[in-house]
């Protein structure tokens, strides 16, 4: 087999370890937790659908790649909990060793190609970014919201801290964060959610 | 909230489901049964990194829209085993009621559109069709085949069947049905699968 074409199908069977790295996040119906491909998939349907609502044109092909393969890294890395503040510290360095030897597995015109993808997200910086980071907050969002805030409570996380996070939704999108703000404050009155006084907590 | 973005987002929570529809395929490494939507997500990332090997070209977005959302109706229909020739008599009557239900979730325009996209794909009559069915059937060959053909066995499949289905794969890229054809060559030799005799079993 022509060594290019090996070199695309041993990626695409490495990728299929994606499978196993699981999220806090549950499914809806109080299910299991859900896996990063099962995220990633999600994202680029919603991207796809919700389109119209970003603040700003962008390619639709290069950010539902960008939700394809934003954590693929995380075979390698593991899923850094979006509450973590240790393992926030470890997460560029696990990521970045995770990156090289991934994308290493592609044709180099391939691998500089889904990196400069990758590291445009971590940047966050493009209108691409913008709206799939808004995608990677929403999604995780409408199934906790289903399921009455339960994967907040474990972790005891503080409104502080779920708004900090969210707000990033708002770079991408005006209208997706109206309607967060919008969940976030009927969990808030529920229960599922609180605010903190001690700034010490709002990290 | 927006009726039409109500809509939209009732939609993006109904998908959740389909993370729950398992299929006949195990994950490399001898996992469990692999669901729908992490195919679904393999598919896409397989189509943009190899559409460079597709007999014609097609359009990219459309065709990684169809992997994405191609397997949607399983969440009420249920995944129908590519060799279960009884499912295979109810199946059509079954995707089309869910096909109704399911997308009529969203609003009208967009209805219209995954329908015309999941047609297509059914159909397998537009370049993009025949690439993503390339991709439905070299996707779980390569999970079935790094677990040495394990897939076909509790099933009893043959090679007459196999190729029957396989053979698709031909009319989206010839490069990739040359590999396909070299995958099954080697597992015919390593005894994972046989040829069979009897036209009756050939189906």
């Amino acid at each position: 087999m022509d060594k290019r074409l090996e070199k695309q199908l041993a990626f695409a069977l490495e990728i299929d370890k994606e499978k196993e790295i699981y999220r806090q996040t549950h499914l809806s119906g109080h299910g299991r937790n859900e896996n990063d491909s099962e995220h990633a998939w999600h994202m680029a349907i919603m991207t796809y659908l919700l389109r119209e609502y970003a603040n700003e044109d962008f390619d639709v092909l290069k950010a539902m790649l960008m939700c394809l393969i934003h954590d693929v890294v995380e075979i390698d890395a593991g899923d850094t909990y979006a509450y973590d503040a240790e393992g926030k510290k470890t997460q560029k360095a696990r990521e970045d060793a995770a990156k090289e030897r991934i994308y290493s597995l592609l044709p180099e015109d391939q691998k500089q190609e889904l990196i400069a993808i990758f590291d445009e997200f971590e940047e966050g910086d493009s209108p691409e970014a913008r709206f799939v980071r808004a995608m990677d907050n929403l999604q995780p969002l409408i199934l906790n919201n289903s399921n009455n805030g339960d994967d907040w409570k474990p972790h005891g996380v503080s409104a502080n801290q779920v708004y900090k996070r969210q707000i990033i939704t708002k770079a991408g999108s005006e209208v997706l964060w109206e309607v967060t703000d919008a969940i976030l404050k009927e969990n808030i009155a529920k229960g599922n959610l609180s605010w903190v006084s001690d700034p010490e907590e709002n990290d």
